[in-house]
């Protein structure tokens, strides 16, 4: 039995099973929904109103009966029963395509050629021009043994050369078709090439992907491996987003059977070959032409796109099926590039320092660095690596999403609507905002959320434990009690690109705390296993999404970052897919990687008391111990 | 629009579209019928009889009025429009699963052990048990990393362990559902292990198999791979054998279509399946339990196992794609082992000295032999090799099926029912017979037919170029002319098991002479390449199925074989599947295997005059040099 739903406003009609989820027939109609929670119908982030006819709902949450009666669901838990009309408020949606990428495009271009002229310009493919001689009876070696020997002379090496099965044969073809002359793709490792692609002899060059997986989006470089250029380069959403917001609630869905792991491995190949389909499109080519990939990506991400049950990294002693990670074929995973070019995975370091740490660590060049640096990646977690070339420890400290706008009522990504700049007056609570895109306000990204954050502490709204102060003197409206929450006013609805009032909840500042507390933890509990104090720290290096935007004074403030000079603090954007671009051109860097993959340390935080009780005193605004913070006693 | 058939006398019933063939519909009634022109209509070889129906027949060939009206028609080129009844007569049929195996079993075994211990017993995969600690917090170390320590501990190996995505997939629940304890399954090349199968600790073996792929028969020896024993065997007919007798209609049908090479793919890879099913069965074990295969082929039926289109093989200058094959998962060819077992080809010598003759130098060890050895393959077509330690040349000498009874009217296998020997009385031509199993005959074999010849030849039914002496004094109904040829009778139809008289023909001894004349001159152009004379081989080695049963005195009155010490004369069997058990059981012989494919020296028997010279002058009997031949003279 079938139906028709109609989602809208963007007025686009499914037809979907009886039985379909809201969520799952608005994913077919290209609408993607927030959902925390992995469909549990816990975390309301999937809230969608039905409009025309019945749905069936088995669970409603925390939704108010005023909700209910104006056809307020959750997507997760209501079901197609009869044909639908349905709202998908924009506060429950994801944006796709909307993803930011490194726009600061001089800077990678910079910061990947110096590394690139240290490790050396020798891409993981590459596409060489041999010419053959005719064969003859007298001269009646096998095409193999012909193209194999003009390699080996074309390229002046003595390493093995390989050849698949199903490369072997499309050899005899393309071989006369050429006329003897052949352009060959080859995979170039350490130990042997392997040729993947013959072809007619032709002026196109190989080109390679360098791809970061995250848990909320993956990014898409395309790579000419001839020089080593980024062509294009896409950002999504990962579709896994569907099944839940983070690595836990993606664990949790992922092992219910055999189907829903493979389901999550779809979604991933799927949301990586739709950008791949997209940027071929734009520069005509084909996926042939796509001799290989590097992918960057957290523990759990690697392990479900590469179909490996992800359950035992939930589970204490948190123990991955593997760090290092075979290179496959494209094939055998499906994603859209030449079917034997190989895809490479970055190593990990433990099931919560993945391959997207040691590609950061390898872009930032951590590992050849006489000072001492500190590596915070902000992402959907948060992980820290400390060291120089002699040493170096990592960690993960459970942040949780609240910098990339998860876990909080209007959290966004920075994308145009997102406030990104909070000014309170303390007196009136008056705000003036500064947006992305300077358009009416739908939400708050994360830098809006370090500095509202701030704001509303020095304004007075919040304490030090980050509780609403209702009997703020102002007596401003902005600041009130709901049924469920306390909130502050950010922006009137009358003034909001989504018809809502947009707030940040009591709820969210504590999600805040929390978050920015744990990363600070996190710093503290490193520093303690090495015996070292804040202030050896040479270089602070940030990376991920939400590092360029972020303000080191506030960020001070909150007690996110440590009471440094602003001069030992760099953004490095998206460290990941930067090292995966830097691993793809330079055999030397991957190398390099898989060995960061074996010398890192890691450091379990959840072993012995240190991390539990740096935790507790970070929940405060700086922290309990406000010697740390001279400069905001001052 | 579909049809039934029934097959008599059989009485097997079949359904199938309109326009099938009855050669096929034959086929999927489990009904192999005779081919040897590739279905072009030219053989005569698939001679049916409709007895009811109508089918549509495009190309009646050389068959006679009388022959048509009686509703004989050739079964390649008539094609069912009705329902019908079609009786298949025991000449036109392949008899499935009567191939000869190697029946010397303890020469097999001594042969096979001598080597094992000059290369040492190290088989190309095995089964070892391996204990891994139980993680902790403190022991955090991936699964992959605990067991590939273990592995390497357990092995006392350096050499790198490598795994496939699809055996990691399966890791993490295996550690756990064994304890910690796993049986692991491996790969052992030369380079590196790679783990093919990971299961909880249990005790049975690994097993591999060693896979002889004949133009007309495929053979399976089931080998475990603990202690080397041979646990089972099996041969069966090769199902492309519907698509022509020899490599040169097998190359004309595949290179129609792509569809074409893939079925001819299929048909070989189904053969094998069936074959490892049975085996598989009888001996109660899984197909995962099959750790490698290795395989002996000629060229083509290399590169057809492997989906390689083989047309170069057939044009000048013959080049095949590959001498050298990659070692491919069985994944991906579809046999039915351990997904990722690895199937290892031989490598060929060039396009007509194929793997099986570099199985055939590897198991009679001529390349370590002080001696000068001579070794003759005599199967589909004829190859030779002959050296020593020093120097090894080989060349194909096109001698066609003849001596496996292909080519001859009533040629037919060593099986029961098949002549193996005459004797004919030169004055009245009276005949006795031995035919294999005291069965009434209904065919003849090789050895049958090289009697045979030298009979006629001595009782002057034919003269020396094997022309039949219609005037013989004995003026017996044995000798006679028919429409289309002159023939002698063997057995009269009331005394045969095919209720026809048993006949050789003009044609039948011409085509005997081309064979043994085509072996002979290669044997003298392969001598004069080096520059030796006949008497300086020291040791006659003669493998392929028809060897065993051949006698050496009547091969050299008919000059098909040289004219030296019978003491010098060995028969070797299937030296073919010998020398893949023994690469089975031995990197080093593997190695070995791959180095002969490089180190033989192959000679074009077509450029020159040589060849042609010696084939010309070989086609008397025993030859036109009669002082080749001292013993005959006498």
């Amino acid at each position: 039995m079938k139906y028709n739903v109609t989602f809208m406003p963007d007025n686009q009609v499914v037809e979907v099973e009886k039985g379909t989820s809201l969520i799952k027939a608005a994913s077919q109609a290209g609408i993607f929904i927030k959902s925390s929670c992995g469909g549990k119908g816990t975390c309301g982030a999937c809230k969608v109103v039905v409009l025309e006819g019945e749905a069936q709902t088995d669970r409603t949450g925390n939704l108010t009966p005023e909700q209910l009666s104006r056809g307020v669901r959750l997507g997760c838990r209501t079901f197609v029963e009869d044909n639908l009309t349905v709202e998908v408020p924009p506060e429950s949606r994801l944006q796709d395509h909307q993803v930011l990428l490194e726009n600061n495009s001089s800077l990678l271009r910079e910061s990947s050629k110096d590394l690139l002229s240290h490790y050396g310009f020798h891409p993981l493919a590459r596409k060489v021009q041999v010419s053959c001689s005719e064969p003859s009876l007298t001269d009646n070696a096998s095409d193999w043994a012909r193209l194999s020997l003009e390699i080996k002379r074309t390229l002046q090496s003595e390493k093995p050369i390989k050849i698949p099965l199903s490369v072997m044969q499309t050899l005899p073809e393309a071989l006369r078709k050429g006329n003897w002359n052949l352009s060959v793709t080859l995979s170039d490792l350490e130990s042997e090439y392997t040729v993947i692609r013959v072809e007619p002899a032709n002026s196109k060059p190989a080109f390679g992907l360098a791809i970061d997986i995250g848990t909320t989006t993956v990014v898409v470089y395309l790579v000419n491996l001839d020089n080593g250029e980024v062509i294009d380069k896409q950002g999504a959403y990962n579709k896994q987003a569907h099944f839940g917001d983070d690595v836990i609630s993606r664990i949790v869905y992922a092992v219910e059977s055999e189907e829903s792991l493979k389901e999550m491995q779809n979604a991933v190949v799927e949301s990586l070959n739709a950008l791949i389909g997209d940027i071929l499109k734009r520069q005509n080519l084909e996926s042939s032409d796509l001799a290989t990939a590097v992918i960057s990506a957290n523990t759990t991400m690697a392990q479900l796109f590469l179909g490996i049950d992800p359950r035992y990294i939930r589970l204490e002693p948190y123990i991955p099926t593997a760090n290092w990670i075979p290179s496959v074929p494209a094939k055998e995973i499906g994603l859209n590039i030449l079917p034997e070019g190989l895809i490479h995975t970055f190593p990990s370091v433990a099931s919560y320092v993945g391959g997207d740490i040691v590609s950061g660590t390898l872009a930032t060049d951590i590992a050849n660095s006489e000072e001492i640096v500190l590596f915070i990646d902000i992402g959907t977690n948060g992980e820290i690596v400390l060291g120089n070339q002699d040493w170096l420890v990592s960690c993960a400290c459970s942040a949780g999403p609240c910098f990339e706008g998860g876990g909080i009522l209007f959290g966004m990504r920075a994308m145009p609507g997102a406030i990104e700049r909070v000014v309170i007056d303390p007196e009136t609570l008056d705000v003036s905002l500064k947006v992305i895109g300077r358009v009416p306000p739908v939400g708050i990204c994360g830098s809006g959320l370090v500095d509202c954050l701030a704001k509303l502490r020095e304004a007075g709204v919040i304490d030090r434990a980050g509780n609403f102060q209702m009997g703020h003197p102002s007596q401003s409206d902005r600041l009130r009690a709901t049924d469920e929450d306390k909130e502050f006013v950010l922006s009137w609805a009358h003034q909001s690109g989504g018809d809502k009032d947009v707030v940040i909840t009591e709820n969210d500042v504590k999600n805040l705390i929390r978050a920015k507390g744990a990363i600070y933890a996190g710093i503290r509990s490193l520093l303690q296993t090495v015996a070292m104090e804040m202030e050896m720290i040479d270089r602070i290096i940030i990376g991920g999404g939400f590092g360029n935007y972020l303000n080191v004074h506030e960020s001070v403030r909150i007690g996110l970052l440590p009471d440094l000079p602003h001069d030992k603090f760099e953004f490095f954007g998206n460290s990941s897919v930067k090292g995966a671009h830097l691993a793809l051109l330079s055999r030397k860097a991957w190398k390099e990687a898989e060995e960061l993959g074996r010398k890192m340390t890691y450091i379990e935080l959840s072993i012995g008391n240190t991390f539990m009780d740096e935790f507790v005193s970070a929940l405060f605004l700086p922290h309990t111990d406000l010697t740390l913070f001279p400069s905001i006693k001052e």
